[in-house]
Formats: structure tokens, C-alpha cells, sequence
């Protein structure tokens, strides 16, 4: 298959910042590194998974880029309402969930898919899950998020704020996953803008997120921290695994399973009604699942 | 709303169902009782859940009825392809999480449903997940459904099993969420007689399940086997967020959450590419995962 020069930088790109992101989570860890799999897809194309496990500072993580390519499934096909043709997909997941409740879950996706025929389209988003109420960290990393969007395409941020906060939102629970941050997708024209986008955000993640990690992770924590930490990775689950299209759609279009489903946390609790103690912490986190304007 | 003589009794059949279960198990339980709460549904009807926690044999189970009725909600009647109507719904679920990876997972589920037209179904079934490969507690829990479906009509184990076999299947894991048991759904003719398999089921629960739990509770287990059992546990949450009908159907018509998701366990993990021990008993386990003939 020829690959057009477009899906040749994008894919050039994804494989650099992989590097680069695992190198900079790495820096701040000193009890595990990335253990990589090399996986191919028997129809064309494959993945480069790399996973942290069991470190002092994350607890379970994943770094994954994929680049598949061939003739389109009938099932994306007809998702994409199109007939079957050749196509090519390339894009960086990534989930890192640490151990301490008080640094964040954080969430990055960039993804770049084209067909034959010259259609094309990017997609992607950062988001934050944190399990303690310091706003100044929420507040960071929307600023991080707001530089990276209007820098390339400006007021940009404001209408991928809002695509995230309905994204990442859990209906049968009336609240948000997380904090919220940037998602988009569809974006079909101007290549080169959206290219752009696509790696401001991805060269903004290790801006977004390390500072958070450095400030909090040697912080100490309390038994009711963990417990809420563990409660919040189960509405995680639910998000991922009710919600999330990607997930879905990765499991139902035969993806390879170990890499769609690192992004599920280690260790989780499912409790019968569970609710934060009256005054807690925690019960102000709450209010943070909820849409809310940072900056 | 009128209900039809038959709906008071499967109605009734429950409630008392309900209350003979929870003292079942209360029987062999020593550390906790079950609670209860009482809902209402808006629009109609309501429910009765009893959720038992962190108990010396159980660490977390429900056993949930509810009776629900009114004008059938549009999500209802799209599913059901037919126009809005009243309707009346009744139903018992249980699932039970024990403590020991020693003691299956076991889950039970009997429901009616009819509608002013004057049609109706029933539904139900139990299946076991259990964590450890002691093939005679299999036997005797498919022995014991076998006697359930045959008495009442002879040869529906046979299909009921099949059903079981194909509805609790993780298709993205090529596995069952068990060892199976008995499924039916849309018994829609001979009220009397299907009233008879669902009581004749439902009967049966605690003779399939208490003397493996009576057996099996005070065995010592390792730490792999607590492992094993919370790395399992993750793939019972993947079949009921993403493939259980019920679940899914519950949280999307504004079902009460909380007793939907009761079903979840307590402690769960979710390990990257995890696999066990070449030659352990986990191993030998997974083989049971896969369709079989018991009886």
C-alpha cells in the first residue's frame, strides 16, 4: 500500500512522541520502566505497546501507538457510512493511572485516519481524573490545555472544552469522569492546521501532567484518600466500558485486547452506595465532576 | 393500573422468594446481615434491595426485587417494536461475591413481563463463576439445574444450558464470564407451565449453591488464588458493562443505578496481558471457561 506523505508524518510523528513521553514518565519514576510489545495486525500494520506496571510513582500504565492499514473491515466501513476501500489509521493512546490519590489519572489520545479515496480526518484530546480537591493543579493543566489549542487555532479551546465535558461524561451517574479537559474529532480539512493542533497537544502532555506528578507524589495520603481513589477508578471502568467509543469499538472490531484494556485502572472498588464523608475532601471533589469554566 | 391475576402471582412468588434466599445465606453467614432499601419509582412501581457487605463468607451481594408499571417508556417500546402501552414488569436478581476464591460467584436472575394487550414472557436463569477447579461442585450445581428445568419440562436443561453457554460469552476474551448454567428469555406461551419453570428455578437456587458454599468457605487459599479470583472478578465487570442486556437496558431507561450495579464486585483488578501460572490449578481453570457438558 502506497501511504500518502500526510499519513507518513503523522505516523513519524506518533513514533517520536511516544519515545519522548515514556522518557519524560520515566524521569519521575524510579521503580519500574516501560515494557514494550511489538504486535502485528494480520491484515496490515500493527503496535508498538509500551506498558509501566508496579513503580512508586504509577501504579499502572500504558503508552501505545498503532499504525494499521489495509482494506477497511465491513464494520468501520459501515460505521463510517462509506463503501469498503483501502485505509490507513496511525495514533498514540495513552492512560497512566499512579498510586497516590492525589496525583491524577490523565488521558491522551491523538489519532489520524485517511482512505483511498483522500478523505481524511484527526481526532484527539487530553483529560484529567483527579481524586483530591487542588484546584491550582485543575487549573495548570487547563492552562497547559488552553496554550496548547489557541496557540495553533485560536478560541479553539473553549469549543473543545466543552466537546470534552460532554465526552467523558457518565449518564447513568450525572457527573463528569474527571475534570474534564480537550477532545475533538471529525476535523476533516486543512491538513496542516490540524496537523499542527495534533502535535501541539501531544507536545504539550509532559507540561500538562509532570508538574502535577512532581508536586504530589510524595505527598501523604490517608486510608479514606485511597478509598475514594479506588471508588472513582470504578466509575472509570464504567465510563471506559459503557461509554468510551474507542474502547468499544477497538473490542468489537477484533483490536488487540491487552492494548485497548490497559486503560483500566489496577485496582478498583465497586461499593453499594458509597458517599464521602459529610465536610470530607472527597465530598468536595464532587462538585469538580461537574462542568465547570477554568480560565 | 389493574394487574392481571398472574402478575399478583409471580408478584408474590418473589417477595416471598426474596425473603426465604436472604435467610438462606444469612444461614451460613456469621459477620453481617443483609440490608435493606426501599425504592419507588416515579412513574410507577418500585423495589426492594437487599445488599449484604464485607461479611465473614460474603463480601459483597444483593438480592434485588422490584415490580415496576405505568405507560411504557418509549426506550421500552422500541426495543419491545411495538407502540407505547401499559405495562407491568416484575423480577428477582441476585448476585452473590464471596470472599474465598475458594467459593464461586453466583448470579440468578427470574422476571415477568406483560403488557394491557395481554401478552407476556417470562425470563431467567442461574450461572456460577467460579474460581477454582473443583469439577464435582460443577456437576453438582449443573446436576441440580438439570433436575430444576427437566421436571418441569423435560429436556429444556439441554437448551437452557446452550442458551447460558452462548448468552455469558466475552466475546472479545473468547472465554465465558463461567462455568455457565441455564438462560431463557421470551417464554411466551403457557403462562402456567413457565410460571412452573420459573418457580421450579428459582426453588433450586439454594440447593445449587449453599452446600458449595458450606464446603468450601473455611478451605485455605493462597495468594495466587486470591489473585486469580480479582483478575477474574475484572473480566466479570467486562461482561456486564459491556455485553449484559440487562445491565445495559437498566442504566439506559433510568433504572435505580445503585441496584443495577450492585452485580459488580467488591475488589477487582485489571493486570495487563495477565496469564497464570504454566501447570497451576488457574490455569486448569481456564479450561472450564469454555462450553462443556456436565450432566
Amino acid at each position: 500500500m502506497n501511504f500518502s506523505d500526510q499519513f507518513l508524518a503523522m505516523e513519524a510523528y506518533i513514533n517520536e512522541l511516544q519515545d519522548r513521553i515514556c522518557a519524560g514518565l520515566e524521569s519521575v519514576e524510579s521503580g519500574a520502566t516501560f515494557q514494550e510489545d511489538i504486535w502485528k495486525r494480520p491484515e496490515g500494520g500493527g503496535g508498538r505497546t509500551r506498558i509501566i506496571q508496579n513503580g512508586n510513582v504509577f501504579e499502572k500504565g500504558g503508552v501505545n501507538i498503532s499504525s494499521v492499514y489495509g482494506k477497511m473491515p465491513e464494520s468501520i466501513a459501515s460505521h463510517m457510512k462509506t463503501e469498503p476501500m483501502n485505509f490507513a489509521a496511525c495514533g498514540l493512546s495513552l492512560v497512566i493511572h499512579p498510586n497516590s490519590p492525589k496525583v491524577p489519572t490523565i488521558h491522551m489520545n491523538v489519532r489520524y485516519f485517511e482512505m483511498e479515496n483522500g478523505q481524511f480526518w484527526f481526532g484527539g484530546g487530553i483529560d484529567l481524573t483527579p481524586y483530591f480537591p487542588y484546584e491550582k493543579d485543575f487549573t495548570h493543566f487547563h492552562s497547559v490545555m488552553k496554550q496548547a489549542c489557541n496557540q495553533v487555532i485560536p478560541g479553539s479551546y473553549e469549543a473543545y472544552k466543552k466537546q470534552c465535558d460532554d465526552y467523558f461524561y457518565i449518564k447513568h451517574r450525572n457527573e463528569m469522569r474527571g475534570i474534564g479537559g480537550i477532545f475533538f474529532d471529525y476535523h476533516k480539512n486543512n491538513f496542516n492546521t490540524h496537523f499542527a493542533l495534533v502535535k501541539s497537544v501531544g507536545d504539550s502532555f509532559l507540561e500538562s501532567y509532570l508538574p502535577i506528578v512532581n508536586t504530589r507524589f510524595e505527598e501523604a495520603y490517608s486510608e479514606d484518600d485511597k478509598q475514594f481513589q479506588l471508588v472513582r477508578r470504578g466509575r472509570y471502568v464504567e465510563f471506559n466500558l459503557i461509554y468510551d467509543r474507542g474502547t468499544l469499538f477497538g473490542l468489537k472490531t477484533n483490536g488487540r485486547v491487552e492494548s485497548i484494556l490497559m486503560s483500566l485502572p489496577k485496582n478498583v472498588q465497586f461499593l453499594y452506595d458509597w458517599t464521602p464523608k459529610e465536610g470530607s475532601e472527597h465530598e468536595k471533589m464532587l462538585a469538580y465532576f461537574q462542568p465547570k469554566e477554568w480560565c
